[in-house]
């Protein structure tokens, strides 16, 4: 450990957040020392490759290929590099030598949050992450901290940005899909590889990490029941404007009753937000938590969810307090007890829904559907019909269906629309989404 | 000190909001005390009569007319009489005798932080007040925690939910202001002497917290300049609406460069918000606090600003934070070096602006009043001007001018705005209003 008046930091990864995490640390060297109490020596960065083109040029006698090394010598690791391996190992090894760690790595902490924190705890280190959810959005904090006294009942999310993105072209400038998606590629509002965003993955760690935090459970993100946008049309955005909603990917982390009593929901999809919710106005790459608990009632926590400079805010202010930690002395925060709440299967989840189906244009086609429901114990509450075009091969006529229905649960709709897709009437089930935010 | 299974808790107060702490206190006496990691024990609860009616009846061997003498048995002292005296006296009390303090008491903290806090640091106590300022929104903490890394620019704060309330009934209802008084006064928004809401005081107290912790320096309320609603009126809402914009009560905290170099404006006014900004979207009684930060870039926090339940969130999860600390040791929070930022007055202060004149309607007027705003610097980007009724007295014709000014100073506007006071051909000068968040 180093003396009182230095704090010797150790950076890994030089990324879009990482350069602009070691330009801040350099440029506001000063301000940065008065705030945290003790001056924040950054002693090195640990990089793939000494001579690779970043964000904001590091000085390069601080650049290193040698990250075991560097984290031996450091007090606060901040690690940056993303990915399971060789994060994992890195900050195992930085916690074992004393070091506390400040890390962005959802899907890491989503993984294999309980080993780290396990180790951390044995040693009396600290691992924090508030820039692994909702980028420089405080969120974790406010959770952890500011709400320890309160009961958190459910938390909305928009927390891809990506996603977010694509679906607002659609809503607001009648983007199709595939247009949408290529407008976010190029403003580099998507990766190469979409799947993360797209499919939810990401949505889904991050879903883990705040359930984990609001419900003191470990959620496993395999554990998330996930559906991604990829599926979404120019024409499900319009269904949804004309039942007054928008389309936003939500990281949902909600207490519910299930058949066997209270327990964890947690899910990621497309759901259908009224126009008047305060997410529906999450516009672009933005994301926004809206958490309700049970006193405060419903709160709402809106900015940049990624971004270089935006994420390393997020990353500072993890170092300041883990700085100001090491000069005050005690142990910081801690995870605190994990309660034994059961996960809820999604099958076990209410809500109201909006299907779309193509049916065949004739007599008593929707009696026979409207049937099917009731018989599954689904209600409905609205239907709109109109006309469709003609079947390509049978030239027979075709209708449009889109049923909103009364709150239902999942495994009842999914019966319900299983019986559909299987019925001679049916002629595709376009769509089946959730309404949420009501 | 208790031992350490129990933190001795002590309530000084018990109107809305404390009756609220008190009763979650019991009802989720287990709750709490997973969450702490030690059982917070409600020692007492001090209130003004024994006999008074309270929203929860807390069992009447808690309650205890004195005091002075609660304060002596507990470690964290929780208080919610409001007001300066008695509750400066009995916090610096608590303090003395070893106890955290945990306050919603904006106007204590506004008029007497430093003398408290410099109390507080002497023995090594704590004194929390995230209720002090918008409700149950978690936001002194962001600032001073999760922001510690980052340099905040500007604060725009939508914090009196009265006030809100009221400028929301006349924007989105057509109320006049009488109209939305008497309709704030009967849902319990506005209290029978309504001077602190609508005159703004309340909020400059806000403003002073909140210009504390986001720019470190010691800001006193009597410093922020104020302007309240009073004169607001239904033409003022509609001359906003035709320049895309809604009018709100801000809080305002901004690092600005005035004539001697950087400091920092605190201002309380009615302001022309963009109807695109998230602020607008801030209906009802609710709160808002929109940061801009160097790095993070804006966030906002949303929530309930008042409200017994609500408030007692922020205070429960302050006292949670103080009871970890005794679990764990270690001094907690401190209020941190205070800067030197210099406080800028308001004349050195730029935005722009818009003007309600009305004006003889001649030929010639409209040159002379540009004229006017020329010489004094202050450069017009809008004109609109409609037909006004006749003078009562003199039956000659009067026109309506809403100019609209490009960027432009404070003093500058002010002398401007006087020469047109004199001027022959102005009747009266409706209103001067700063647009805000653009």
């Amino acid at each position: 450990m180093s003396d009182l008046r230095t704090l010797r930091v150790a950076l890994l990864g030089a990324g879009s957040v990482g350069s602009q995490v070691a330009r801040i640390l350099i440029e506001d060297r000063a301000e940065l020392a008065a705030r945290a109490g003790i001056t924040l020596d950054l002693v090195g960065v640990a990089v793939r490759s000494l001579d690779s083109a970043r964000d904001w040029d590091i000085p390069a006698e601080l650049l290193t290929t040698d990250a075991t090394a560097l984290v031996q010598r450091a007090d606060v690791v901040i690690e940056l590099i993303g990915g399971i391996e060789p994060a994992r190992t890195l900050i195992l090894e930085a916690v074992a030598a004393g070091a506390d760690v400040v890390t962005g790595n959802k899907a890491l902490i989503a993984a294999h949050g309980p080993e780290l924190f396990d180790a951390a705890a044995r040693v009396g280190a600290l691992i924090s992450y508030e820039a692994a959810v909702a980028g420089a959005i405080p969120i974790l904090r406010p959770l952890r901290e500011s709400l320890a006294g309160d009961k958190i009942n459910r938390i909305l999310a928009i927390v891809n940005g990506s996603t977010n993105f694509i679906l607002d072209r659609m809503d607001r400038f009648g983007d199709t899909m595939e247009q949408a998606q290529k407008t976010a590629f190029e403003l580099g509002f998507l990766e190469a590889d979409p799947t993360l965003d797209v499919d939810g993955y990401d949505a889904a760690q991050k879903a883990a990490i705040l359930a984990r935090l609001a419900f003191h459970a470990d959620v496993p993100a395999e554990a998330v029941y996930r559906e991604g946008i990829a599926d979404i049309t120019a024409e499900q955005i319009r269904d949804a404007a004309a039942a007054g909603a928008t389309i936003k990917l939500l990281a949902i982390a909600e207490r519910v009753t299930g058949e066997h009593g209270e327990g964890i929901s947690t899910r990621v999809y497309p759901a259908l937000i009224p126009k008047e919710h305060p997410l529906a106005s999450v516009h672009g790459g933005n994301n926004a938590v809206f958490v309700e608990a049970a006193a405060a009632g419903p709160l709402m926590f809106y900015g940049a969810g990624a971004g270089g400079v935006q994420t390393a805010s997020a990353v500072l202010g993890d170092l300041v307090s883990a700085a100001r930690r090491h000069v005050a002395g005690g142990p910081g925060l801690t995870e605190g007890a994990t309660a034994k709440l059961p996960l809820i299967p999604i099958g076990e989840v209410s809500a109201r829904y909006q299907i779309a189906l193509r049916v065949s244009d004739r007599p008593g086609v929707l009696a026979q559907i409207a049937g099917i429901l009731a018989e599954a114990g689904v209600s409905v509450e609205t239907v709109v019909q109109s006309a469709a075009e003609a079947d390509e091969v049978s030239g027979e006529h075709a209708a449009m269906l889109v049923i909103g229905t009364h709150t239902s649960r999942e495994d009842a709709v999914q019966n319900t629309v299983n019986a559909l897709r299987s019925h001679e009437a049916v002629r595709a089930v376009i769509s089946v989404l959730r309404f949420e935010g009501e």
